[in-house]
């Protein structure tokens, strides 16, 4: 009897679009449905057999996994769940969020081999994952947000944070601005091989090098009190500092309040540029922060994309699978002040 | 053949424990183990019959329906999924989360026929709320996190606005306060019934009646600029406030916005107290917020021993079902000025 795989093989479609054109989950073009259907008539393919056959193989179901939910999700997170769940659905998918912590892999592995989804993404990968060992020592599907150091045949999608922090820098540096500062995540993070930490960090370096600024980064826990610490200690060390680059929503309530406390006024005295965040976040802000968007949901869209393409066994069209913040104009950035 | 209901019902034990005592998921004590073995001895249960029947039976887990996640999830949000993961991972289920437009019940009923989880817990409930109406007719379990107006036979928990709305108000009135005003929920919210909106303002105002204060109450959407527009209206209708309750964790950023460009500080003028949120946000601020604590963690895993209770037939030792949110002092509420 003939298979679905058969079918699309002969309507030289792909599994997937077959499987649409028999759920009407998603619209296809008229020409295709015309050839699929054909296919299934030459082939005599029965229709019920492949309803019961894809509902055996499939559950349709793609599972966003977290480490933690604990401290809520952001915004930028929230966007990328949007766009994901919108992909998904797009294609007979639905999107469901599986919060474990990393030391959970192994429910993870036995979730998807229950049926309780086709494939999984992984958030907040560090350079080098136990998670994502363990799903591949035991084959499930995945797609990586954040890219671990070793890439041979993984699926991924992430943001480009030596781009964006390039960007960043030559903001600033045509701003007039010669000694800057960058506060970012944690320095457990950054311990714990944390890729956006560790990217974002030498690719400031980097480009402050290029540029010719002095530069000094410092990590900062994830919390007001600890961005306005981390803020004091740069101005004591390099009193001369006049713009902050940071990427660290929480810290930077801190960092706005520890300028205002030594009477500094941004972006008069100095300027503030926040990345890998929102301009909604820099509206709860005065003045409103110049931000750096994170690209949410244009990456929730493209990790489904690379998620079903690993799971149909084909490759997306779009590439390349770095996605740049862009920059919002606020009001917290502006030229360096005179000596 | 004996089934697991003969076993439990033998041992005098519920169903679930029986499950434990055969998967090992959840200690259970010497002597009810006991119980339970001897129970499935005397009945010549068979063991591998129970897993399987078990595994067709229950998926063990337990789905948390949210409306959107595009916004992100507030950190009281998180605390409450990570209240109800642990309460529900020391029963030996997983907790997921299934973000599903209001639209999409009909998908939430399909998935839980699938055997993609026992039961739902069901957030952002209106007091007419379509999916619970969905929910009941296709007899899946469920827990409301909030209330609608009618409860017979429905399994909730919910925070108490009522209470909190009047300990705000009290606290307020204690410092000598006589014209108070409250920033809630969208009007949206307001008119499509959504439980804390309307709750919140009615005891709001029944509160400020009772200790013979001047109230108002406006509703913002949750953005700064909202509450920044909404504080000015406030203000240019009764110039004489001196304190706001605020029950919008965003718009209270525009609402110190609004404050602070009318030249009026915080609390010496005016004192700003934060409901429904948690100290956490409030530190964002300089000063601190003083706030009330939503109890996250506390709903979460009560919402969950509630489900499980409504799977098996039981109920929850612990009444009642709301709690209330705790004064968190901050530095934002103080004595009303003299005029």
């Amino acid at each position: 009897m003939a298979t679905m795989q058969d079918v699309a093989r002969h309507a030289g479609v792909s599994l997937s679009t077959v499987s649409y054109a028999l759920s009407g989950a998603r619209p296809i073009g008229t020409e295709t449905r015309a050839r699929v259907m054909a296919a299934i008539e030459e082939l005599g393919f029965e229709r019920n057999a492949a309803a019961r056959s894809l509902a055996a193989r499939r559950s349709h179901v793609l599972a966003l996994v977290l480490p933690t939910v604990a401290g809520g999700l952001s915004g930028t997170l929230g966007e990328f769940a949007q766009g994901a769940s919108q992909t998904a659905r797009e294609a007979g998918y639905h999107l469901v969020i599986w919060p474990f912590d990393r030391e959970e892999h192994a429910e993870v592995r036995d979730l998807v081999r229950q049926g309780q989804a086709d494939g999984v993404l992984v958030m907040e990968v560090s350079l080098h994952d136990e998670r994502i060992d363990a799903l591949l020592a035991s084959k499930v599907p995945f797609t990586m947000i954040g890219r671990t150091a070793e890439l041979d045949g993984r699926s991924w999608v992430d943001i480009d944070f030596e781009r964006t922090l390039t960007d960043a820098v030559d903001h600033l540096a045509d701003l007039g601005h010669t000694t800057i500062a960058f506060v970012n995540h944690s320095q457990r993070s950054l311990d714990t091989g944390y890729g956006p930490t560790v990217r974002a960090r030498d690719a400031f370096h980097a480009a402050a090098v290029a540029r010719g600024l002095h530069a000094t980064d410092v990590t900062s826990d994830e919390s007001p009190l600890a961005g306005r610490l981390a803020t004091g200690a740069i101005l004591d060390e390099r009193p001369d500092t006049t713009a902050f680059v940071t990427m660290n929503e929480t810290a930077t309530f801190g960092v706005t309040q520890a300028l205002r406390d030594r009477g500094l006024r941004v972006p008069d005295d100095v300027s503030v540029l926040a990345v890998v965040t929102s301009p909604e976040v820099g509206a709860m802000y005065n003045p409103p922060l110049t931000t750096m968007r994170a690209p949410g949901r244009e990456l929730g869209r493209r990790s489904v994309e690379e998620l079903l393409a690993a799971l149909e066994g084909t490759t997306v069209r779009e590439a390349p699978r770095l996605v740049t913040c862009v920059l919002s104009p606020g009001a917290s950035t502006g030229s360096a002040p005179r000596r």
